[in-house]
């Protein structure tokens, strides 16, 4: 099981960390790049075209303001590609979520929430679900710790 | 290779029938049917209970305004889930495209562009194709076919 | 006269905390929760099912982001619920409001300000007053005590 | 039971008509009215002011654009206020949801989806179901309609 | 030459602070008060309804959130009324704008900028100055020490 | 009593015709013209800056999309500048709305709705009452015939 | 004197085509293009990449929704390029607008108003004026008929 | 080579100066003024009118709020006018966007991102270039190291 997180500038690394660390956390190899749509398209073109040969399966793509690095890679590439809005100094990430989610008929991008790290890692775990049962599993584990973390917290607020 | 695609209101299939085409196009088995949120709540727990069981492997869901079904879908299942944003009479389509792709942390939506029905279906194709090589290889079909298209339309253009 | 506060975090408790403290301030049972409509469905169900038989009259339900816990509890109850958005770290509270005040037809949510907690408290009691004619009574008082703090602050401002 | 839907212009009568025919329909006595709150200050007033005594219960209010009406009815009254915003030629109906949502602290409304004329009479019933119980029971068998309409429809969709 | 603002909080003092200001630089004489028209409404009729006969000529009215102020007042008197929107801790201002600018035919709000408290002040004059001669050759030295002003920066950066 | 409407494209006088006939039916002298911020600055300068001498009062200024014409007016000039903004075929309004309201420190414009071409009338009539006590009778006379429309109507629906 | 109008559908054509007419009517080289860059990102690449040597001095690029095109074909030329946002069926262009105008830093796209064709146009024009001093004199001609046009329409008003 | 960075207020200078710092890091002379459209509306005119003579070849017109000096400088001028829309403290940026992209037919400024000062540099640059073939090798280099810091980066997260 192998994906990639591709970000448009190294500073995205911030929310993108928690993308890495969750991926990592359910046993799946994770390549975390910096490719720029803009400023290095030759880079963009070769990873996303090359993705599958070299065993990715997910494709992860963060980037803000005029947001365009998830669709460019999903241009090159059949693989799945999600992508994760970023918020930048300007617009509170609307820029960013529009650019990502309005793509036009023929090249989806699964587009979750601004700024939404861990839902960007969760989506591609359950995609590679699909494939991977030992994943659907842990994925199940994951949805049923986070029922008791709240139902813990709950509890909290009901024994007060 | 089985997908759901579940729609909020059955005034929703005047879109949602462009994404049921193209997944039988691929061949894939497409069950379409209307769940409301808020309706028939019960209905949507138990259809997304169970969908795994019943050999679902991708859920799309459609809906528009306060658009809860995606969400209340994917709470109830380990499955990818699609969400489509359906534009209703007011708002344009915004309040559809937020009350998807906006989910809190734990639990993501897959969103594509708002009415963006053929998106949606061929992200759930992708989404197979991690699992299914012959769909890949169907989506890259697919993928020649729309450049040829619009290398056609482009040469029209260019012999004016 | 019993209520019950539902929110979808117990990061929401900083907002939701004011409601909590205007309905004991007006002698109103007010039962506290944290239950997500996305990581606790089943208790979210179970709640809502449930809350007219433990008596329950008026629910109050605050979510961030895509905020389906409004819209989500109404859907197994017929006791009138009250939505209360919550500004998060994005799109500045617009999310949250959409997302449930745009309810679809059959199944509404009584929706107050962004971060209005006051607001949603006062609601309540006002939907109360309609029942018990003492909290009518002190729902007059504390207009009539509104509106003196703000005589007060005006004649100070015309004396200066 | 009585309620009555006041409108800021009688244009909206083609939106609020929904409402009085499902309020007949539950069997509340609903008082129809154009009021408004920039044209007519005086009858806002005096009706907000003897409504209570006038032995209405629950008040709904439509308005468009600068949508003040309900927040000005609110004003007067202790009763609850429904605000039904009313989508007019510009801004889609933004305007008028965020009149009347945004109320300041003190003085809520009790907002539903823009042009979202049924769910103002249900939400009103709703309120009134807090004292009485056979409208409680009215409302039930209303949402098992829906709900069996909505069944109904994905049994076509099923059944194709 | 006598105005009055009245502001719908006293925290919004700090931003009508610079109108007050400027009003009394032009010399004319200006009355500050706090009116909620919610929480007020009794105050916000009376003083709307006795400002002409106050010798009052023009108000001045702002409030933010569903800021329903300065439209509320323009219902009770045939004087100008300039709407200043105050932006709140959500929704960036636009919510007060919405409330204050796109009032229903009959009834206008002359509308400046969100926060733009001098320019309240400055409108005010400028409508007086339809009366006081005096007033706009005043206005007239103010806009022309703006002018230089502007140049004298403009001129430290062209001699740089 | 003179005033001016100047439209940035004939295109609007379908808008701006609403304000010519108010202003007429009180009897206010009002010349139309079309003039160009940004297609004939010339006019618009030397329009703005003899206005005075040429006795105008009031000017409106509508204009759509980047809507600079009232603010363009408003500083070749002391007079009060009207904006009325126009809707045009993309953004609803807002972009004409934000151009003409979000005026900077020192040069305001009385902005009314979009579209609100008889408002732009009435707060011109509003400013010119200042000076003129007749054009105050009037207007108190359409405010009560305002209210009498809009209570006529009312009994209407309250003898239905 | 060559430019190339690159579109991202052929359906953008209506628009476009305003925009082809005017740089003809200007005398200026235009080829009209079709170019995907989701469908064809290929041919995006091999246009942009030898646009300069292609002897193309300005490149216009119009699309709609996740309108990345402009931005793309800049990150393969050092050629300015105009970008040209159309609006589409959802999103009244806000989509378009800010997916070609956020643009990082870097790699900067001139950005025109929503369906501008016109404008991409004059824009193309003024920035090939640079160097070419003939098209400055059109330019001046072509600002000087659109003035006479609107003084034209101006006296037509004024001696109605 | 010369061009000119008008902001429309000194306070801009913080986001204007790394425009000014680019255009001498690229040998471009570059005259730094502060005119307002609004407060000095006679320099605009005049430094407009002049700038082709004065050998200016390209206009750089940064302002906030209701930002019309790119507009307003168009209008007097034929030379290339690039707009930078600075954000202010309301409204994220959006009002000073459509101030000045949503420009009428006939006078086109070419809009950078909000607060993009360096794109607004890099543009102005691209335009010279179509004349000055020195930039143009310039600007290829630029993106050149722009591409290596990137890869560089890429390097830094590949070898973790």
């Amino acid at each position: 099981m192998k994906t990639a997180i591709i970000m448009g500038s190294d500073s995205d690394y911030q929310v993108v960390e928690k993308t890495e660390k969750l991926l990592i956390e359910f046993g799946i190899d994770c390549q975390v790049r910096v490719i720029s749509a803009h400023r290095t398209p030759y880079q963009a073109e070769e990873f996303a075209r090359n993705a599958e040969e070299n065993e990715i399966e997910v494709i992860i793509a963060a980037a803000g303001k005029a947001a365009h690095l998830p669709g460019v890679l999903a241009a090159y590439t059949a693989l799945p590609v999600i992508g994760l809005p970023i918020k930048s100094s300007t617009m509170d990430g609307l820029d960013s979520l529009l650019s990502i989610v309005q793509m036009p008929k023929g090249i989806p991008v699964a587009t979750v929430a601004i700024d939404g790290a861990e839902n960007a890692a969760l989506l591609a775990i359950q995609i590679l679900s699909v494939k991977y049962p030992e994943l659907r599993q842990k994925m199940k584990a994951y949805k049923k710790k986070m029922e008791n973390e709240v139902i813990e917290k709950d509890n909290k607020f009901r024994n007060k």
